[in-house]
């Protein structure tokens, strides 16, 4: 069979799985969770014999190691993998939820419910335990789901998939409610990305490059995250201890991390002051400094940051710092050169902080407050699929509301228009 | 200057508005309203002299008479537009509301703000009234816009705009919140909806063919609505004089718009005694009925529906006809052959009523009401720029909401990530 029936073969059974699952009650998908997680974990010996077949393959193929280390299954992960599941099974169902209903001067009575989106595509990098976490939260979200994880993970997605196939049945559910594409063909993805027929939404997880051409060749809307570029701004009416706390932490607790601070924006009236300290902990913690001319007139050891490190994601210990005169000229800087995920204040002023608040053009503004809580489990979502950096649906982490839309409802008596 | 040129201006300048935009009070907002519409009535005869303009080469070129219609501006449409602005100052604006603040674990207190989507293209035909609707919509949702409309509208549209930008103006506003192409050069289009750097969103209104290739072109989401293929279900335990009325306002209310209904469904318990009354109806009104073979036994004067049928968006006084033996077939056939735009179902029985509101997946679901009623003004949303066909964002009617998005705000106390 060539790739585009095979596809077209895929997107039929989600679509008719979808109609299922959108209907499916909440005892139900909650069950199929439970199950999968059991499943999952009996089959703990499968699974790690099937990723040992991977890892082993992706050797030979000279994968970098940090890839390695993504597509790598321990007891541990698995049990992780497994706790995820139950812990979905705590959340709220969003499907159903109707609310805002008004009575019109018509006589109707308007007001919305909460659906599934329908059919959801997912391309990913070899990482196994996205695939558990993915067809989660679709199903607890009461959507079907057509998952291409990074072909190095085919033997071990195949194994969790056999899990969740077996879970789905167990409840009564549609094993097709969640489908992994069984080839390594790269056609497979151009196919998922355009056939709009059968998929309502694309989510893209992984590198910039892969999200770039997903976006550009996609004829499916695309929620996606492109770079993480974020910002702290310490005002000049910060608190020096929050200042230096979380200037710390949104730089140094993770590196890699999309909601990592890259650049720190420093009132100049108290530069002077809280960069010392700032690099102090930042010059034992190995992480390289790059200044602006007035950094580096207070920071000696930091080297000099150019137009390019403005707009640059390290996911590394580095850090690029500017002095800027006020409020408005580091608003001016965060809406040109970042990338409209997480931004902070640092500010004991009342005005300031509002004015940040609603100024700030980014999917996440704290004042306050580490960046690195830009997060679903940290904002109460329980899980999230990933955070979109677009402006339309989903803004931020996204959870299983993410994974819905709302419809309208109309309740009538036999009304007609006049 | 070349007209990739030109609309990297009129980007970069919808770029820099929307910033000013999405901080303007609502004051400001509400002011240029009322003055938008002030100088639209001052300048009723220009507007008029400029439409004649337009209205003479059209009619030289051969455009035909129902977009001749379209194009055509009179004194009482010059007063709808003005009064249409009027009633959007006093919409409650949507920019800055907030909710759902909780406090985490960790401290944070997390909640939402709703937000400007930023700049808006809409690209539409020669209808000149949808120049001073959009701008009204898009200035009080906070957003900056760049409007295309029917290169045959040229004159009447800039004559407007020159109204929209002396109300802005007068409000303290930025000119450029609004800014026409004003190009007649098809590449426009073509740079408008590829330039994602300065564009957050295409909203296409116009025929199914327009959209189909913005939508396969553009590298900017787009809120679309392709068909209005709308159904209504008559159940067997319909109140019979309900759906007389519903089946005959769905229909024949007006044949043109989105929300009409396209396919009549009758359970074949009913139908022997329901479809004459209702086929009486449409004869009277000469609607071309076309039935499936059970409805032909019923119906003699029926012609035979075919496949086709079932996928057609008729816009005209013509109706398709289908028995079906129960709820599961009248939605299976809604799902499958239907645009997702608004289906109804007519009941007196609770446990069908809450089958068919959760499992049509439609934009708009109702209960005994006509779907003549799926409108931005009959939902109580003040004004709509379109309805989507869409599942992500904004689905059904879209208002001021519709033009905006949520992002993630967080409270801190100084809190860092453990």
């Amino acid at each position: 069979m060539d790739i585009k029936h095979y596809m077209q073969d895929v997107g039929r059974n989600a679509r008719a799985a979808s109609r299922l699952m959108a209907k499916a009650n909440t005892g139900a998908k909650n069950a199929a969770l439970n199950a999968i997680a059991d499943a999952i974990e009996r089959d703990a010996a499968l699974l790690l014999a099937a990723n040992q077949q991977d890892m082993e393959q992706a050797r030979a193929d000279g994968l970098e190691p940090a890839l390695l280390d993504r597509l790598q299954l321990t007891e541990k992960t698995i049990a992780t993998m497994a706790q995820g599941l139950r812990e979905m099974v705590a959340l709220p169902d969003p499907v159903g939820e109707m609310g805002d209903f008004k009575y019109r001067p018509s006589g109707i009575q308007v007001g919305k419910m909460r659906v599934p989106l329908g059919v959801i595509g997912i391309i990913y990098e070899a990482r196994p335990n996205v695939t558990a976490d993915a067809a989660g939260l679709c199903i607890k979200s009461g959507n079907a789901t057509i998952l291409r994880g990074g072909r190095e993970a085919l033997h071990c997605n195949q194994a969790i998939a056999k899990c969740v196939k077996e879970g789905l049945a167990s409840a009564g559910l549609p094993a097709t409610a969640v489908q992994i594409i069984e080839t390594a063909d790269r056609a497979a993805v151009g196919e998922l990305i355009t056939m709009s027929e059968f998929v309502d939404v694309i989510i893209p997880r992984g590198g910039k490059g892969l999200i770039e051409r997903i976006s550009r060749d996609a004829r499916v809307p695309v929620i996606k995250h492109l770079d993480g570029i974020c910002h702290v701004y310490i005002d000049n009416e910060a608190d020096p201890a929050k200042a230096v706390r979380i200037a710390d932490n949104a730089k140094t607790h993770r590196y890699a991390p999309c909601n990592t601070m890259e650049t720190l924006l420093v009132n100049e009236q108290i530069a002077a002051t809280i960069l010392p300290q700032i690099a102090a902990i930042y010059r034992e913690k190995g992480v390289e400094m790059r200044g602006c001319a007035a950094t580096q007139a207070i920071l000696a050891d930091a080297i000099t940051a150019t137009e390019e490190d403005w707009r640059t994601e390290y996911l590394a210990p580095i850090i690029s710092i500017r002095v800027v005169s006020d409020l408005d000229q580091a608003m001016d800087h965060i809406n040109t050169y970042g990338s409209h995920h997480t931004d902070a204040i640092v500010t004991e002023n009342y005005t300031k902080s509002r004015q940040f608040l609603r100024e700030v053009d980014s999917a996440s503004v704290m004042i306050n407050a580490s960046t690195r809580f830009a997060d679903g489990f940290e904002y109460g979502l329980g899980a999230e699929i990933g955070i979109s950096t677009d402006k339309i649906h989903a803004r931020g982490p996204v959870g299983l509301e993410g994974l819905t839309s709302e419809k309208w409802i109309v309740f009538g008596d036999g009304e007609v228009r006049a």
